[in-house]
């Protein structure tokens, strides 16, 4: 079914008016929903709701739904997790964004990586950023989570030490090579629920020599992600998926 | 450092002549590698070794090197994972087998699902095929792997059933949203080292109910893959990653 993010806070029962443009076009010009369709919506609380359609204005500018049911589900990783990664090149950042919010993701921060090829001025961020969150609220939908995750840019690797967490790693080709296979599994077993984890990645060519001593003067652990050499676009989602099965799946 | 595959078998210490265009083009015009230069060459048995560039062909069109080091690694999946996707749109295809290759699959298979939008006829498929070949091959290289996948296509599921498995498995969105957690941990929980792996995905619309009872049929069990809606290109991922983490993975 499909799912939109709401900026009001609603209630069961109420009537609503909705005049977001990107709601109204999807429902009436993609999905082509008529009256007594259903869909979700999540408010500004984090609340899902099942709203039914009742009306579309006859200018097709505001769509009329009423709220028929609170739903319960449980959609988020019980942990928080940051993912800090070096910045890619062309459209890897599109990706990273949609497959971490599918993912799981709570915050995404692009660093400007010392051997990021690519550059971000202030305008250039501003401009990437916004279709960036554009993405992770479309992809937040599509997965059915209850919140979609915040996309920012810093300019080097010392801001992101400053970031707030609990668990602090970062993924370490070196360490993949020289067989290091216990850091993560180590880390992810003794995950407490109130856990912000951030792991930071490199960019294409990797972390350089200075970035690592930064990293781990800020107490961040090197951790390998299996035996393979992972793409940058390819390791935040090994990453998360990781923390997807240690904290949400269990066993017989 | 670079890796290329080659097709013929080398040893230790020999001197071997280079003529294969698409690593020769490589070395030369895209890491412009001079004598001296070291690369790593995976040869027909599986077996990595280092090769030293001893000299470039006047015409460009072969290399000598010599075989320097048998190399000891183990960068492949210590079970056989078999992928079954149901044909995805565009260049999703490209994806899913580039990532895929990166995390350690074995054999990537494509099968008309009732949902996919795309159809393959016999021609296409080989143009595909031939295609996705490549890309798992160089992404086989990238992430530094003994053996890069084979890609397939098979017409629909019924042929999928027929491939050989000890622990089958289908990503099924409806166990997810029913809250489904245990069977792929206990799954991967008991897995042996001779284990053949074989999951189903569906295409973008989902696997129909025709096809799950076929699969139900055949001993394939649905699983879910956390709690949140995941695309097509993007389900494969999260499954390979959890293969890695409870296969290759320790915690101290």
């Amino acid at each position: 079914m499909q799912q939109y993010f709401i900026d009001t806070t609603l209630t069961l029962q109420q009537v609503e008016t909705i005049t977001d443009p990107r709601i109204v076009h999807h429902v009436v010009k993609v999905m082509r929903m008529r009256p007594e369709a259903q869909f979700e919506l999540v408010d500004a609380t984090h609340q899902p709701y099942l709203a039914v359609l009742q009306a579309v204005a006859a200018d097709q500018k505001q769509l009329q739904v009423q709220i028929t049911k609170r739903l319960q589900r449980q959609t988020e990783l019980p942990v928080s997790v940051t993912l800090a990664c070096g910045l890619p090149k062309r459209e890897k950042t599109e990706w990273i964004v949609q497959k971490a919010t599918e993912m799981g993701a709570s915050k995404i921060v692009f660093f400007g990586g010392e051997r990021s090829v690519v550059r971000w001025d202030t305008n250039k961020a501003a401009k990437k950023l916004a279709r960036l969150q554009l993405i992770a609220q479309e992809a937040g939908e599509q997965s059915h989570r209850n919140v979609w995750p915040t996309v920012t840019f810093v300019s080097n690797i010392t801001a992101v030490t400053a970031l707030s967490a609990s668990v602090k790693l970062f993924a370490y080709e070196e360490s993949g090579k020289q067989g290091e296979n216990r850091v993560l599994k180590t880390a992810l077993n003794q995950l407490n629920a109130e856990d912000e984890l951030l792991c930071v990645f490199g960019p294409e060519g990797g972390i350089s020599e200075n970035e690592t001593a930064i990293l781990r003067t800020h107490d961040f652990q090197a951790t390998g992600l299996g035996p393979r050499i992972l793409r940058t676009e390819t390791a935040p989602l090994y990453f998360l998926s990781c923390v997807s099965y240690a904290a949400e799946l269990i066993y017989s």
